[in-house]
C-alpha cells in the first residue's frame, strides 16, 4: 500500500564513533559525568553521524501543514480557516516558528501536504493529493494512493533539504483539529482508550476533551482498529491526516539517509510512532526535545523511548518545541568538541580509582 | 560587618511593564498560554528589566574563583591545584565554560577571589583579601574584614561590566572544596542537617559524602550556627568562602543597579540564598536557570523560590548551568518581541469565551 522505499532498512549506530565520542567526554577538563545529558547528546549524535565531530549547526525546519475533517465536529477550539492564516504567518515571519527559525539561523520551509487552500499560496510549497482529510467519524479519512502521495510529500520535502547537508532535522506541523487525528493515531498505535491521550489541544476544556475521546473510541470501533496488532497503514487510512503522514514519511527518508530528527510534541511524536511500527530501524535517529503540556504526549514519548530534554508546558506545534531545545543539542555538540582535556590544559585529573 | 550598601533596597519590579507584556503575550499569534514557560520568563523580565522588549542579549559572564581550608579535611575527589589550574584552563579557553562563552556570544571575567595563588595570572583578575579560606573545621573561615572584601570584590566585578550595558549577569564559581563550604551555609541558613545538603560534589562516593556531612554537623556546632535566627553575615564569616561571598556581593550590587542574574546551581544558589537573607530586596531578581544533580540544589532554590527551566543532571559549576539555560531566556525574549499579533497577521483569533 505504501511505497517500497518505506520499509527500507536505515543505516545503524556507529559502534567506533560511539566509542571514541565516550573516551574523548572521559578526558575533558570536567568531573566525570559532569555535564549530565549533554555528554549523552552529544555521544549519540556521534553515532549516529559516523563522525567524531557531532554537529547541529545545519538544522532545516520544515512545516507540514493539513486540514482535518474532523473539525466538523467541533473538536477546535480554533476556526478551520486558522490553517490557512497560519501557513501565511508562518512564510510571512510573524509565527512563533518564523521566529525561531531566525533566532536559530536555521531555514524554514512551510509545506501544504493537505490544507482546504483552493490555490498555491506565496512562500509556501504545495504538495497534496488533496484538500482535507475527510471526517474520520464518518468514514476513512485518506484513500490509500492519497496516504501514499503525502508519505512522498514527506520524502521529496527531504531530498529538497538534503543539498544544504543537514546536520539534524526538525519537522513540525500546523492544522487545526489535528491533536484529535493525532489522538486517533496514537490511542490505536498504543491499544490505550482515547481518553488517555486525548488533551486540550489549542484550548478545549474538560468537556471539550471528553467529546474529543469519545468521537475516537466510536470511531476507532468502527473502522477495527482496536485490539492489538494494527498495521500502522491501516491506522493512518481510517484516522490519519495529510500533513501527520508527511512527516511520517519524512523522519523514515531522513533516518535512512542517516539524519536524526528532533521530534516536537505531541504530533509530531505520534507521526514517529507510526513511523517507528511501519518501519522500526528508523526509531535511533529520533532525538529528544521537549514534554508538552499535551497530555498524551507522555506516553508517546515512553513508548518511542524517547526521554525530552526540556518540560517548559509548551502546547504549540510548529515544531516550536524542538528548536527550543536545540540550542542545548547545539551547546551539546560544541562542548564536546571544544573542551580541552586535560592533558592540554594541564590540569591535574583526579587520582585513578 | 558588611559595607552598608548591601544592606540599601534594590528597585521594585514595574508593574506596568508586566502588565504590557502579560496583554501582548495574550495578542500573539498562539493559542494562550502555548509557549508555557517561556511567557513567564518574557514577562518577569519585562517587570524586572522596566521595559516593553525584555532583552537576554549582553550576559556577562562573570568567574569567581578561590580555595577553601577545609580542603584540608579530604573532603574533595581532586587535589587542591585544581582551583588555580582551571582557573588558568577559563582564561585560555578550553573549560566548559569558556566554550559556552564563545558559542553564546558572552563576555567571559575570570577573578581571584580567593585561590592559593601567589602572584597574578595572565587574563585573569586578582581582587583578594588573602589567599585562601581557613579550614573552617578548626577555625573561622574568614574574618570580618575579610568578607567585607570579597563583597566589595563581587560589587566591584558588577561595575567593571556595567559599561557594556549588561541584561542579565550569569555568576560562576570554581574552587575545589567548595560544595562542601556551600553545603555548610545551606545547611546553616535552611536549618537542616549536613546530611540533607551535602552531595557528592566533584564525585566522592557515599561514604565520602557521609563524612563531609558529619564534618559540617560538628562545625556548625562549634561555631555556634545551628538553630534559627543565626545572622547570614556570621554564617559566611565562620564557615563561608571568598568566591562565594564575593558572588553575594556581585548578586546585591547586580539587582541594586536591575540587572537580574541567572542563577546556576548549588554553590551559586547557595550564595544567592546568603544575599537574599542580607537583603530580602534582591530576590525577585534571581532568574531560574537548571536544577543540578547536586542533592542540596532543590532544597535552597525552593528556599529561594525560583523554578528551573532545565533538569540536565548536570553539576559542573563554572556558571555552566546558567549558561546551557541561557539560550531558552533568549528565545522566550526574541518570541515576545518578534512574533506578529493576531492583528497584525490577519489571523482569526479564537471565539471569545
Amino acid at each position: 500500500m505504501l511505497p517500497d522505499w518505506v520499509y527500507q532498512e536505515c543505516p545503524g549506530i556507529s559502534a567506533v564513533h560511539r566509542e571514541t565520542a565516550l573516551v574523548r567526554q572521559a578526558q575533558l577538563t570536567k568531573p566525570t559525568g559532569a555535564l549530565g545529558r549533554l555528554e549523552h547528546v552529544a555521544i549519540d549524535l556521534a553515532g549516529l553521524q559516523q563522525t567524531e565531530q557531532p554537529r547541529a549547526s545545519r538544522v532545516p525546519i520544515i512545516i507540514f501543514a493539513g486540514d482535518h475533517g474532523i473539525v466538523a465536529q467541533g473538536v477546535s477550539a480554533y476556526p478551520q480557516a486558522v490553517t490557512i492564516a497560519m501557513m501565511t504567518n508562518f512564510a510571512s515571519g510573524g509565527a512563533a516558528i518564523s521566529v525561531l527559525a531566525r533566532e536559530l539561523g536555521a531555514t524554514l520551509e512551510v509545506i501544504d501536504a493537505g490544507t482546504l487552500a483552493q490555490a498555491p499560496l506565496p512562500g509556501i510549497v504545495t504538495d497534496k493529493p488533496r484538500c482535507g482529510s475527510r471526517d474520520f467519524s464518518v468514514e476513512a479519512a485518506l484513500a490509500p494512493a492519497e496516504l501514499a502521495f503525502a508519505f512522498e510529500c514527506g520524502k521529496r520535502a527531504v531530498l529538497r533539504a538534503e543539498a544544504g547537508q543537514p546536520d539534524i532535522f526538525i519537522l513540525g506541523e500546523m492544522g487545526i483539529g489535528n491533536t484529535t487525528t493525532s489522538a486517533a493515531i496514537a490511542s490505536a498505535l498504543l491499544g490505550v482508550s482515547a481518553g488517555e491521550v486525548a488533551g486540550s489541544g489549542t484550548g478545549v476544556d474538560a468537556a471539550g476533551r471528553a467529546r474529543k475521546a469519545r468521537l475516537i473510541d466510536a470511531a476507532l470501533a468502527r473502522h477495527g482498529l482496536t485490539g492489538p496488532g494494527v498495521a500502522a497503514e491501516k491506522i493512518l487510512c481510517a484516522v490519519g491526516g495529510l500533513e501527520i503522514a508527511a512527516i511520517c514519511g519524512a523522519i523514515i527518508a531522513a533516518a535512512q539517509r542517516r539524519i536524526p530528527v528532533l521530534i516536537d510534541g505531541f504530533i509530531v511524536s505520534s507521526a514517529a510512532l507510526a513511523a517507528v511500527r511501519l518501519n522500526p530501524s528508523c526509531q535511533p535517529f529520533l532525538l529528544p526535545s521537549h514534554q508538552s503540556a499535551e497530555q498524551g504526549h507522555r506516553l508517546v514519548l515512553r513508548a518511542l523511548n524517547v526521554h525530552p530534554l526540556v518540560s517548559l508546558d509548551l502546547r504549540l506545534g510548529e515544531g516550536s518545541g524542538a528548536a527550543v531545545a536545540l540550542p542545548l543539542v547545539r551547546l551539546a555538540c560544541v562542548l564536546h568538541n571544544g573542551m580541552a582535556t586535560f592533558a592540554q590544559a594541564n590540569v591535574p585529573d583526579r587520582p585513578a580509582g
